[in-house]
């Protein structure tokens, strides 16, 4: 998951933006940057972290109601399944 | 919204108990509470607006995806507003 | 804790402004609004909690290192205590 | 920033590690891994993004706290910057 090419590439991109983001800290780090610029790449990076997970959430939801679930029961499973979901990484 | 009425006194019985929160809270400072003790009681706050806040988009999830949509065009607008929830508040 | 008037008074206003909010959002739920602006008042909410959270961090710091300590055992007592504190409400 | 060799030990300790977790989570995603492990992947990494910032932060408090203000106006002026930082990145 993401399934379709189109969302499993856009998810990737921002992964690997982030693991630059961590590289580019880890230099600053070392060549002993002062702490605001250091806290500031650390709110980016967290920015881009909430981002992700934002853009899985919502590409799991257009992947499971963009198209008609099979029945009422399976209807109820995804439902179930993706409140779940929020509840857990909404915070 | 939401509009089924369990949903609804689900919802408000959540934000009358965050509004309690806040009055046991003005009533510990105002006596003097420490630091610790107060900065404990507004995490519990934070957590029960995040509890809420999901509440409300789980709410709404189930009563968009609930029950089939009219048709395509409709499923797609449920989806778009969906994906524009989470995207604006999940951080 | 805060000891200072004017810092328990800044912090005491905060809170009644969240207990107002939360009694605007207790209307509005009651009056059936619709779920964006919901989310947004919700959103507004826990951006109050944070900023009160952050305010009482403040004033704590402010109250703990704004004189000298009395002796370096009381110093490293103070920064031990409020790095406890960041790392607890940090998140 | 940070200035003693442990402590800037200690936070590029954390980096590498969540640059590894990154990686993790790209070859996780390549390998067609489902929604909700890689959410629990994304939930971890955010949890380490936060802890990260929190120990630059107490690192510096130790650092401007932990040994006494050579005067008045610098204890203030330590005291007004990190209450900034408290105050940007409490959130």
């Amino acid at each position: 998951m993401p399934h379709s090419p189109e969302e499993k590439r856009k998810v990737l991109a921002r992964i690997r933006r982030i693991g630059g983001q961590c590289e580019g800290l880890e230099r600053a780090l070392e060549a002993g940057a002062d702490c605001g610029p250091v806290l500031q790449q650390i709110a980016a990076i967290r920015g881009a972290v909430n981002g992700l997970m934002s853009e899985v959430l919502e590409s799991h939801l257009r992947e499971q109601f963009g198209q008609p679930a099979a029945d009422p029961a399976d209807r109820q499973a995804r439902v179930a399944e993706m409140t779940g979901l929020i509840r857990s990484y909404l915070k």
